[in-house]
């Protein structure tokens, strides 16, 4: 009796009305990582004519669009086997990565309702999953391992400057509860459409810290997650007004970049942190990074509060060939104001940052603008350290420069 | 220049293979609630045959299972119009709640993927939105609103009795930070299948606290979220060991239910809590409540641990009646053992709860059961409060039982 009470209650707990999923047939394995690292898709679609799977583990082409051509991954077909069940299995094993991923049936996306791992980029619902080769690789920094873990929280600090209170994601590191020591300070931006859930979701950052602390590579370090768009408070779904979908915020008003709204208000975020956790409050134990907007936003920022910042790191956004600054923006706000001058005051001996990170895809649609900025650098004798990969502006990438950046920052 | 490399960054953003997405047919609103709370879902789905909205909001109707009749939401047809868009407006206003839905569509089901609002429940992924209708009701409780917010963090603890580091969710209220004062305790545990992140992504339960204390309505307390799966670290993807698809978990050996290892464990998530957290430590302000198998847990740690917990709520899973006491598990564990002895004990006048409260649904499949449990209480003269609603062992329920339970602690 007990049993089927049990069993009862597993069909019932709070999907009622998913009668498909309860008595429909049989669960399948999707994704199935193989012992080889290959890895297999199933879909069970018994009407479709036509089953894709699309993720950015598969081989990439070029195609054109108004803004020139752009690499894309090529959806692969899943093949129609016994009870409608579709599969495709990749054609090599896959490298230790971080892979996303989704199904396109009768040309319609759809995710893959087998796997829950799912991941919001923007606007954008993708199934995930990690590879994972051998100890110490990126699937395994990625993933949650047998290591002290930090604790993670959402908090919500005061923005006189924006009129709000606003939310950002806080990582204090394993044993912050226990041992009255004080910190280093990482603040890590997201970029255009992302918020304060971005770095911590899609980047995995948190485990990458736990993994990297765990075996000595990084600095127990606290990472600070803000959101960098100043006229919202928090995360689509998690501010007042109801849950409205979330937008790519462009460039200008509604993001604040025209005003360096989020440039200006950075300091009260420095100050609730160094309120509320256990910092240490030296240029030599702050850091500031971001991708794309965010790495725009630290450049700013590292140069406008010059001093502030010992570590740099402008991933996938680096600006100052791009024509952005001291045009439309030099009117608008000082933070933009007198680039030269803010540049030289940033690499003045008093001033100057231990390290000045660019990292750069090699087909990002930045990346002339980022050669811009080298050649800017270079001409004024300014030193920093430069990382070109493969790929463009992706986060790929991104978790690539904050695995190698975090590891380099407060020694 | 700049706004044409801002518009390629918002198509590229971490998404370079979704072109579907990115460059498909323009973006549709869905679910879109009207000014009178009806609701109209869309999807385009250009070669689809039959598509169709299965949802909690749907009405209800009997079916045939081998555990007896049940009741299903009956999914409603949308209509194809024109550009393959399906459409379904619901026949009547929504009331204020919390509602979730998929499509399916030929016979599959699947996410609205223009809504990015997914909750997870157990192995199951479904789209959610909110209706509220005016001030206080649980549509405005459920949602984020402008008042004061708590901070939400995920922390590990050390259980030597379970041999594990484990994660739980913790809840303080808005002011924590800054005012020094001590708090009263909430334990909130999860049913079978879920974990510490249950409560927190469906119950809604940290928006509904923030509101709730906004407006005086629950005493500021500290809320704490467990994993009652004693054989586990954490939820899914959360644990060392990959991403293994959750799992319903069954009473017995993989829950430990049967030696109450939770149970035994309980002391532990205390010990972690009362020593980094601001805690009042004593009775009158230490509550524990769950939902099922949570419920289970509550009411046999208020009893074994008799007089720590002075308010006791027990969500659609009272036990005493149901033959799961004092029988198999009277022999596994001193937990179960001499139940009517520990309820003395419990009910003595040094340890008696302030509230002892015992919920369910009147179709629940638990309800005979409780109703067990009620004669119990009654032939025996213990005190308890009873709260009888529509509807069986879902989450609608609980949500609406955490929102009376917590109203009527720590006063």
């Amino acid at each position: 009796m007990k049993k089927i009470l049990f069993a009862a209650a597993m069909m019932l707990c709070g999907t009622m009305y998913a009668q498909q999923a309860l008595w429909g047939g049989g669960e399948l394995a999707s994704p199935e990582i193989h012992p080889d690292n290959t890895v297999t898709f199933r879909v069970r679609a018994p009407k479709a004519v036509s089953v894709q799977v699309s993720g950015d583990f598969l081989p990439e082409t070029l195609i054109d669009t108004p803004q020139g051509k752009w690499a894309i991954n090529v959806p692969a077909d899943l093949k129609e086997g016994k009870d409608g069940v579709w599969e495709y299995t990749t054609a090599a094993p896959l490298d230790a990565n971080y892979y996303t991923y989704n199904f396109i049936i009768d040309g319609k996306k759809e995710l893959d309702l087998m796997n829950v791992f799912v991941n919001r980029d923007v606007k954008t619902l993708t199934n995930y999953f990690i590879i994972t080769r051998e100890k110490g690789d990126q699937g395994d920094l990625f993933s949650v391992n047998d290591v002290p873990h930090g604790t993670v929280r959402t908090c919500w600090y005061d923005s006189p400057s924006l009129g709000m209170k606003r939310r950002m994601t806080v990582y204090t590191p394993a044993g912050y509860e226990d041992n009255g020591k004080r910190y280093p300070v990482f603040y890590l931006l997201h970029g255009s459409g992302g918020d304060e859930e971005a770095w911590f979701t899609q980047g995995r950052v948190t485990q990458v810290l736990d993994n990297l602390i765990a075996t000595g590579k990084a600095e127990p370090m606290i990472l600070v997650m803000t959101n960098g768009n100043a006229y919202e408070q928090a995360a689509a779904g998690q501010a007042p007004g109801g849950f409205k979908q979330p937008e790519m915020v462009m460039g200008g008003v509604k993001s604040g970049m025209k005003e360096a709204a989020f440039e200006l208000s950075f300091p009260e975020i420095r100050k609730y942190i160094e309120k509320h956790f256990r910092t240490i409050n030296d240029k030599k134990h702050r850091a500031i990074a971001g991708l794309s907007m965010g790495s725009f936003h630290s450049e700013h920022i590292s140069k406008y509060y010059a001093g502030e910042y010992g570590y740099v790191g402008l991933f996938s956004g680096a600006s100052a060939g791009d024509g952005r600054r001291g045009k439309d923006e030099a009117g608008a706000s000082p933070v933009y104001a007198d680039f030269d001058k803010q540049m030289a005051n940033l690499f003045s001996k008093k001033n100057k940052p231990y390290l000045y990170y660019i990292a750069i895809g090699k087909t990002d649609f930045l990346k002339a603008a980022n050669d811009g900025m080298l050649k800017y650098m270079d001409e004024h004798g300014y030193p920093y350290e430069y990382v070109e990969t493969e790929g463009g502006h992706i986060w790929r990438n991104w978790r690539t420069y904050f695995i190698d950046f975090s590891q380099k920052i407060f020694k």
